[in-house]
């Protein structure tokens, strides 16, 4: 029996409850929400008259727009509840806040939060669809979901594809999401930093270890660059910026020895010339606004999964 | 004749202009606003082509989404005006604010303003429907609305019902509102907290005031907590914090002597285990969620009485 | 040949790509508007399906929500991106913003920035129509030409009018995009202020100067009164209040000698008794309302040009 039985999650909080069926489902769909955006009028009446409420206690302008568009475009209602100019200033508890939105009769809530378990929380307070849009340094499932996407639009599928992911890999919950959404789907993943930023406890089924960028990019089909919190220095995660550059920068010199036709991603926003050469982040190799686009299909699909395609 | 002559009053400033049938007719039409919540798809194109604007000069996240989402879930648009963001920080008039978006074409506003009066002065300056969502330490009308609603669809009706209203009553629009509405629809009102917090003025008919919680609530159908501003201390009104609780908190103990099957309300957001206890707060009497959920059903009937029932 | 020799610009940044003709078009077309504003359900179909986002890098609530509402009187999906709630802080570029949103398939743009160009710039990056709401000292095409509507629904046409624009000329881009505009549509316009805020090269072809507010105001049909920074003093650019309000307020007094039935305009929003007489301000010859309701059948109009009318 498979660890991921459930057959209709009622949540993406992270990929456990989700059977590699229906992780494959989203990414099929995601096809026909692609199509919907191509049109000159990108929008469907699948969610009408239904209300999706992003939570965001971390600021976020790029995914809480990403996911507000995609519900807009299937016509949905969007409600944004920001932390900072809410009652919870007064001390009004998390639990408050969100029972109150749900006797409001919201439909489906979208959460970032600075502390890992928190869209678990939201869950469970409100009983109503919920998607995790990063949690500390869990875990971020859309991001991950958005990645595979855009490396399966470009190989056909994930199936024996080498992913290289370099930089902090430590405070990442997008390395996180990643490494265990590819492997699932059929892709073997290195992970790559500086021994600091690097915990031995990710290696696991398809996932390797590495501190040598040149090793984890050979052969890989494609290499994901992370950005580097500079505030990492201070806390004595890194050595010099040049040091770092020296090792960890993603640009051309680094991906020689990488497939020949390797693509190069980014969660964004961009340091150019810290974590990925300028040339590279704008080069024929890079994926980045396109997996900007693909963002928004792929959360049209989840939404759509969670709130119509269960019954 | 009545004193609340005006058959079709055009604002919801406070309650003088509104005759108790009308008031009777918001909570009547309520009931199918919540019937409408009730359905999968909640929206119904009532407002469709009108735009309502909320123009909130105090910060209060919970009461403009409930305002923004009744008028979005008749199919109105809702534009949000923010004082802090605006150029009344540039010294601009109230008055310009709103003959500005008066001029927008802006077909109802909601206000919420520290200031005593502020919405009438909003419905003089736009000459547009305009509804009071707390002004100062005035009133707070679709706040008094909901909660008789809520004791209404419990019991029926609000004649010959008893409701203690406990707290902080001299700086609570709430406690006001509440202490007119229920009178005006027959119930009787008991206002009890400390002496320094309780203003001799405020009896009248149907009103009586106590500093005895005890008595208060004896024989009560419904009990409110009132949310303690701890800066009320630092003023002088308030002794200690273990005092308020042993003289005003809501509390099990406290509702022996109530209704048997009395409920309890709170305006929200709740101060667990000061005004009230946390059992009481999430126990089998507690309305408190209720309440949420009624209002949006009680301002989805105010914005339709005022934008199209009074033709 | 015209130097306006693009049929179909795509953007509106300022007006050297526009016709004549085009120009006038867009007037033409807000007399449609307008009458769309005065019917009980103002809301068209015209932008179903598109979406239009405003980027607003300085804060104007005002200009923000006219863009808005005109965007979704049309039944277009607007998303709101402030600077200063996003990644533009974590040292994000404007590049990398735009492109971004670029990817979520944005139909549309209106930016406003405190750098004369970066609406030129967020055209180039994002290759979809723009709509400069006011860039530096240098543009606002939208306020000039809802000031040319204002003047022409009183007037029938522009030609042989006569307007004076009073005040702090040299940081008023206001002033820069309403000589331009008026001039070409046939209007003649006397710029009046102090001399330090008065720059020599405006002069041109239909554009006087003068530092004589009484000589500027001779025969005008249309005298409007630019809003003062006070902040200007305090650089050198003034002498007192007092002696500003003696030599270039607007107010009866300095009118008399206006054509008989000259009205008076002014941006907003204003400083009653500074720039303007509060009796003025609020007068018969006052065309301020009128201004802000006409801006929005005008922003109706230039939206509906770039993304439906030029097909």
């Amino acid at each position: 029996m498979s660890a991921y039985a459930d057959p209709h999650p009622k949540h993406l909080l992270d990929f456990h409850d989700w059977s590699t069926e229906r992780l494959n489902a989203i990414l099929d769909n995601a096809d026909t929400m692609s199509k919907v955006l191509d049109r000159p009028v990108k929008k469907v009446p699948a969610l009408q008259g239904l209300t999706v409420c992003t939570v965001f206690f971390e600021n976020s302008t790029r995914t809480r727009i990403s996911f507000e568009l995609a519900a807009r475009r299937m016509s949905a209602d969007v409600v944004s509840f920001a932390a900072s100019s809410s009652s919870l200033s007064k001390g009004e508890s998390l639990r408050d806040t969100i029972e109150t939105l749900t006797a409001y009769k919201i439909d489906a809530y979208v959460v970032r939060h600075s502390a890992s378990g928190a869209a678990h929380a939201v869950a469970r307070f409100s009983g109503k669809p919920t998607i995790n849009a990063g949690d500390g340094l869990r875990a971020h499932p859309t991001q991950a979901l958005l990645d595979a996407y855009t490396i399966r639009r470009e190989y056909g599928e994930l199936k024996g594809r080498r992913v290289a992911i370099i930089g902090d890999i430590r405070h990442s919950r997008v390395a996180r999401s990643n490494a265990e959404l590819l492997t699932r789907l059929g892709a073997s993943v290195v992970l790559c930093g500086p021994a600091t930023l690097l915990p031995r406890d990710l290696a696991g089924e398809g996932v390797t270890l590495t501190t040598d960028a040149k090793a984890a990019v050979k052969g890989a089909d494609a290499v994901m660059a992370l950005r580097l919190q500079t505030e990492r220095m201070d806390a004595g995660y890194l050595g010099s910026l040049p040091e770092y550059i020296a090792g960890y920068q993603v640009n051309e010199a680094l991906l020689e020895d990488a497939a020949p036709n390797a693509i190069v991603l980014h969660p964004g926003p961009m340091n150019r010339d810290l974590e990925i050469s300028a040339d590279t982040a704008d080069g024929p190799r890079s994926r980045v606004l396109k997996q900007v686009e693909h963002g928004q299909a792929v959360r049209m699909s989840v939404l759509y999964h969670l709130l119509v395609g269960r019954g």
